[in-house]
């Protein structure tokens, strides 16, 4: 069983590293993965760069958001994002707060974000708007009060991306993979919006097409193949997270076989 | 013979992962061949990401798409689109699908995509667009069944790129060079226009200019210039395929003499 | 006491170098920051691009921008833009002149730079303008003479990022991680603010909310996580200052030391 | 003698790269130098792209653009472009033709490139324009015949930089270097003045501002800043052009030497 847990530590941190190379992290955002033992626990980072995450920066929270161990170093002031959705949202496994630059724009205007190619669904049927003046007024627009965190999970309800006014986005995924997927998918439509929107009008997808290309590119075959390129991506600019400390070697070494298999010549 | 074959499954994989490089591919698309001894079957890779390809990934397949031996892995579901255009088109040897973000804001839009500048017209005379809804009604928008293949292949008719409304483009080529050079500048061109009609009304190549254009820039000296500097730029962010397994290491040197002959102090 | 001002020197060093690697200094631009001992003093590169700065190229200036000891080298033709805000504001410990092309087009077009996200207040609650035509009239935009100087100071007046009409920006910090802090999110503001002015009206932060929000992300922890995650990525690019000639060895142990602390695995 | 002809030869294979890797210049394009010892020579790259060129590819011609040796390889085609803006401005030492994504939007749209920060004078005072469909009608766009270059000259006239309508843009500079200054930042001004146009009205410099900045920019101090940025950023990036074969070893010490003195830690 440590296994299991040692390899979701290590995939997180790779998540963590795939979306800042891909371009949609920065210094900051973060991500989370619910507890592959305890569906009550989650794991995130502590207080870090996205890029930087190793296995062993990774902390263990309870729903509320609260450290099971007194951690060492500081803590991300937003975990409620990610606590209060694993709360409402039993199928959500794993979230993403971002602050991209394509996804901003639309944040900072309030233009509707819509999927106009094949790949936009993977952000959900509808995208959510959130704006933090709606129940609390005047804030620094951080979300750091249990009650913020359950207001933006509200906002949220079934759908997998919920916009945040003045401040960014949240992602959703049903697993680790599939919301590293959406993310860096959503971001490649809102860069395609963005260009599209300066020369003419946007003819996005009609409904039937939203609920027929979701489920098509969240299969495995588009999942894996994005995988293995953002992996070897990121492993080509020296990227790839160091094994963890304690059973790490044995978890470099699944993941290294993970990938062989697909890539020995 | 066995040579032809295999420098042409290196070419291919080159091909692949220099469009990536030159940041037209992403994850997803791909590039086929015409078979050099078969005009009835065509060289696609398995299922995977282009930047990835090695000779090794690529598969056999009939012009009905179907696969000359059980292949081991994946397959990408839109081979059709390579084996419909085959099939119709004679004169074809290389075709490229792909969802550059210059060129979705037209497939987007529907503002229409014209040669501005002298490389233009490599695009063809005239760009072809294609919307799955016409015959298909709604859909997921992936070109999989043989009639919507039949169907892309139509729209393309003797041009030599096809804009796929909320999808993407197809780009062909006699040959693989012609292809990448074809697909590289029709992107080129793509962006310009973005950015041209960003501050201006566009003063686009009139028909006379786009037919003198077009044969110039596919002579021998500005494709296999272009070819050269893709090439070594590739190479130097470590990026060129590793030789084929077989007859490999012969293929290799091959392709090394080639640059060798231009590049030697 | 001579490590206090080797470290400085190191870290200023750094901080052109990490304000270049992000985009906002290219070729051209200067970073400096108040002597650690004598608050009538500063330390300023020599002529030479920000992101080749090495510990050695710094100079000691007094506030009316003289060189403490004959250099042997050019020095900036600007350097009265640091050495009158010094001395306008007591307040002001480093400062940043530069030309990013996301800054530019508010210093072109007169268009108001306002925060558009959570980390705009960065660049102060009011954002000032200064065209060198209002009191010099016609003349080649650079900040040379004394009295051009202390104008450009006056426009800054308690703000922390002032616009200079067709030239560039100015920003200040009380700090030097501060300023470079202020300086890469003001830079961010920028660019978003251009990217949704592009497809819309933007709804800025309201006056409550830049004033919650400036203290906030000026606290260490924001702080210090991104100082982490600009150092890092300078030195995977390979573009860490040398060690300082003296007792640089020293100073750049104290560094990595400072940054193990945090890293260590 | 043979000394200051290898440094030439040299020094025009950098800026050849130089302006490349400053993303001006791409596959296509060309740098030409008048020949140190023989005004009625230029040197010009044999057909190859500029981010390649080496010494040993440089070869001399007549100002009537025709080989003074019989070369080996295939010569550019549009070599009039040098040869007679060569012989219509004595005071011209250096020429460059290239196809920037920043400066192509003027060329499509007509729209006027103007001076819109302190730098941008250094692409003269007026920009000049040229359209192959005045003087030739229909044409492939190419500036191949005497006639096309001759007209071409004429256009660009007195002044430091012409924009070819549908084509591209050629600058000119009385050293190599100045070129190289004028090239990069004629092209900083054309991405700003893009930008600047996307959100407002811009508010380009005065006749008086652009005659007192053309002269300031191009003194020594900033001049020789930029030059060692550019050539230190493509060192860095593994870009240097190999030394030449004849005496190739003493022109790069030479060249090292001049860093040296700069940069000597």
């Amino acid at each position: 069983m440590a296994n299991v847990l040692d390899e979701t530590r290590y995939e997180l941190a790779l998540a963590n590293r795939i979306i800042a190379h891909e371009g949609v992290l920065d210094g900051f955002g973060h991500v989370s993965v619910r507890h592959p033992h305890d569906p009550n626990r989650y794991l995130l980072a502590r207080s870090r760069s996205p890029e930087l995450i190793e296995p062993s920066d990774l902390l263990e929270f309870t729903l509320d958001s609260q450290p099971v161990t007194p951690p060492k170093g500081k803590m991300y002031g937003e975990r409620v994002i990610h606590g209060c959705i694993y709360q409402a949202r039993p199928d959500v496994n794993a979230v993403c707060h971002h602050h991209s630059h394509a996804m901003l724009p639309f944040c900072v205007t309030g233009v509707p974000l819509e999927p106009v190619f094949h790949m936009g669904p993977v952000m959900g049927q509808v995208v959510s708007m959130w704006d933090s003046r709606d129940e609390f007024g005047n804030t620094n627009l951080m979300v750091v009060e249990p009650e913020e965190g359950r207001s933006l999970a509200r906002a949220l309800g079934p759908n997998w991306l919920v916009l945040m006014a003045r401040h960014g986005a949240t992602v959703a995924g049903r697993t680790l993979r599939e919301l590293v997927f959406r993310t860096v998918y959503s971001h490649a439509n809102a860069e395609i919006q963005l260009r599209s929107m300066a020369i003419g009008k946007i003819g996005p997808l009609n409904a039937a097409e939203r609920q027929l290309c979701e489920p098509r590119q969240l299969q495995p075959r588009p999942m894996s193949r994005a995988w293995e390129y953002w992996t070897i991506r990121l492993q080509k600019a020296g990227g790839l997270p160091p094994a963890a400390k304690s059973s790490g070697s044995r978890a470099k070494k699944r993941v290294s076989k993970g990938r062989a298999k697909r890539s020995r010549r």
